[in-house]
């Protein structure tokens, strides 16, 4: 129990004060659980005079981040500096050494993530991500490792606080979008640019990363289709509920015929799913499996301590192998699989047009849809005489089928605008 | 990749089964993510002659389970059997021989964990048990892993699938407990005896296996305080209903000023707890730590495949660490703490009472609960003039002050009977 395990960290900010201060916290019983003092030695930072409240000596900290990676007192880098470089670099640079890699790093994983198992696997080591995906939730391990034996089938998650923050304001307060990101902007739960988590571009890193764990194979982040939350609106939601749904950002990765689909966008998902109740700045990932069945794992998506969690509870493992030479498991990619683009999808779709109260719209409309074989399961229509709305609820149509109803509809005389197109996905979670 | 791990399996019963299934369908893919190609080569069960439809060759059964454990060629045991013996004295037996051991028996684990650990420690194999706690959810490794980083607060589960099966029924159809027992015993999903599940002993043995992991520490299946169900009727839920709550058999464990509680009971927990919408036949583990906050892990709890699942998964584990000379992370027993009786427990109770409609009961109950240091929230009538029922909820009170209180009230005139007392978990998951 003499042994002590050296760690440098690079990047100091919300996540890396997380990890900091829980390694601190807890040293007691994280030595009893390693095995070995795990000890912060070293932390690459931009700015080594600003005071982060940690009780670190000053020494610990430097500008230099590789200097940190390539200090023979070193044995573990663990990587909370965020973005794609100098991060990839440095990373790489520590496997080459042999050092095991902890990192909480979404983005960089989402885009490099074959390139770095190769190199951790070349040289030997451990490089772990529990906390690039959904914070405090393990889920990396559960996919990795505990459903090793099993075939996963699908995977569903709510990988984004901010998104689910906001729509789960809306659906509570029956509030608009706009109203909704602006008080989260001012209460911190959005950023000023919220781009990345409104527009899906954070769940899709996050989805890419699952997909490529539960299916045995090479997802990038640049693979998913994305749309964001930026266009749904208070009539949406209403629609939504009034129909037994909730509206809900879902990152979905499924194998249909040995190719594998991956999306992010929001979706009218049935109130009963286990899903459908997460709510606020909560994340969850949903997974299907041939002989587990439905598994659910859900907890804070982020957040200084619970990602921090997540960062130590890999450290520990990593420092557990380093211990006896060993390694944990590695990621199987064994089954190339192509990519099933969008358009394959068939799902039912909810859509809102912004129409002319005139005799004949429905008509017009029905015939459209009608003309490109999508057919009509449910249609009504909302609102006062000289704002009407009407309300369709498709059968499962194909994506692309939709689409040209969708462009057609555009073009009618009687139709101002298209509000709205929404994925239902009623039939997918029958259960 | 040329290795094989040569499996041998104890029992051969619903768990087996879905085993040895498991390793046939996914054989390609888990040959993939382990390294090495993992064969069930032999299998002890009681009658040799009976068909199992597994497609296994007649040579792998045997009627003698030491022969198994025994064999030169075998190098991973998995015991699948359960029961106390003979099935810790034949794993005790391959431990000390130097091979790891996979099992899914929690009556074993829960009652004799430590003296495993200790033989697989000092053996320096695996001892994994996964499928022990929760079917197929993972439940064991985030415990001993994922959060060894982090200090847990409080596990709360659904343990058993018979009784939540029940409750929700009850809940949701308005029945009694008696009719809805009678139709899970025709539909299987709850056994002819159905003691062990309806009594809480399953969800204690398995709570028991939850909190020693959680709190470094050994808690026995007989330490935990149990009671089961057989008593909720139909007027207890529709109370719990109408107050905003649900009735859940639940397992917690929880560290109070440096001292272990655990106890399994009936309770009412608020509508909006992650685990109230857990229905059926489902299970799930609430985990609050420090650092990572709340957690939820849910799943289904029993089953062929399922647990099967959870037992590969783990077999894939071992077999990972055996090809390494390396093992899996080990139960951290360091922290000895008291246990805290159930004595000490504070919360708010529910109580039943059936009573006569004269003048002067209400006065008489609350002058017995006045006198007990115990004080009422709420207090109403419930039923017709001749079979009338008080319902009283307390302010939060200690588990003794309210037993002296209600065999007090047991011993007034007015009162007929004692009919409910359910504890009301609600300041405890104030969220």
């Amino acid at each position: 129990m003499d042994r002590v395990i050296r760690i440098g960290m690079l990047g100091c900010g919300t996540v890396g004060g997380g990890v900091a201060t829980i390694l601190a916290r807890e040293s007691d019983d994280i030595t009893a659980r390693t095995g070995a003092k795990l000890e912060l030695v070293r932390i690459a930072v931009r700015d080594t005079a600003r005071d982060r409240g940690l009780g670190l000596p000053a020494g610990t900290f430097t500008t230099d981040p590789l200097s940190v990676v390539e200090a023979e007192d070193i044995d573990v880098i663990v990587e909370v500096m965020g973005g794609r470089e100098p991060a990839g670099s440095l990373i790489r640079r520590a496997l080459e050494l042999g050092k095991p890699v902890v990192t909480a790093n979404k983005e960089l994983v989402a885009h490099e993530g074959p390139e770095l198992y190769a190199a951790a696997q070349a040289a030997g080591v451990d490089l772990a991500y529990e906390a690039a995906v959904a914070g405090a939730i393990p889920i990396i391990k559960p996919l990795k490792e505990s459903l090793a034996g099993d075939r996963v089938l699908r995977v569903v998650g709510i990988l984004n606080g901010t998104t689910n923050y906001i729509l789960t304001r809306m659906t509570e307060e029956g509030a608009d979008y706009a109203e909704v990101l602006a008080d989260a902007q001012a209460l911190g739960y959005a950023e000023a640019d919220p781009t990345a988590d409104v527009g899906g571009h954070d769940a899709a890193a996050k989805c890419a990363i699952l997909a490529s764990l539960a299916f045995d194979t090479t997802v990038h982040a640049d693979d998913v289709f994305t749309q964001g939350i930026e266009t749904v609106n208070a009539t949406d939601i209403r629609v939504a509920d009034r129909l037994g749904y909730v509206v809900k950002l879902l990152g979905i990765a499924s194998e249909v015929d040995g190719r594998v689909g991956v999306r992010v966008h929001p979706a009218f998902l049935p109130k009963a799913h286990p899903l459908a109740s997460v709510r606020g700045a909560f994340n969850a990932v949903y997974v299907e499996a041939a002989a587990a069945g439905e598994l659910m794992f859900y907890g804070p998506g982020a957040g200084a301590e619970p990602t921090g969690s997540a960062v130590v509870g890999d450290v520990i493992d990593v420092a557990r192998n380093l211990l006896q030479t060993a390694r944990g498991a590695i990621e199987s990619q064994h089954r190339v699989k192509d990519l099933r683009s969008i358009d394959e999808l068939r799902t039912q779709y909810y859509v809102l047009l912004d129409v002319e109260d005139a005799p004949g719209v429905l008509a017009a409309v029905a015939t459209t849809f009608g003309d490109h074989g999508v057919s009509i399961a449910q249609v009504w229509q909302e609102g006062a005489e000289d704002s009407a709305q009407l309300v369709l609820i498709t059968h499962r149509a194909r994506e692309d089928a939709l689409r040209t109803t969708v462009e057609a509809l555009a073009h009618l005389p009687s139709i101002r605008s298209v509000a709205s197109v929404l994925r239902v996905e009623a039939e997918v979670f029958a259960s």
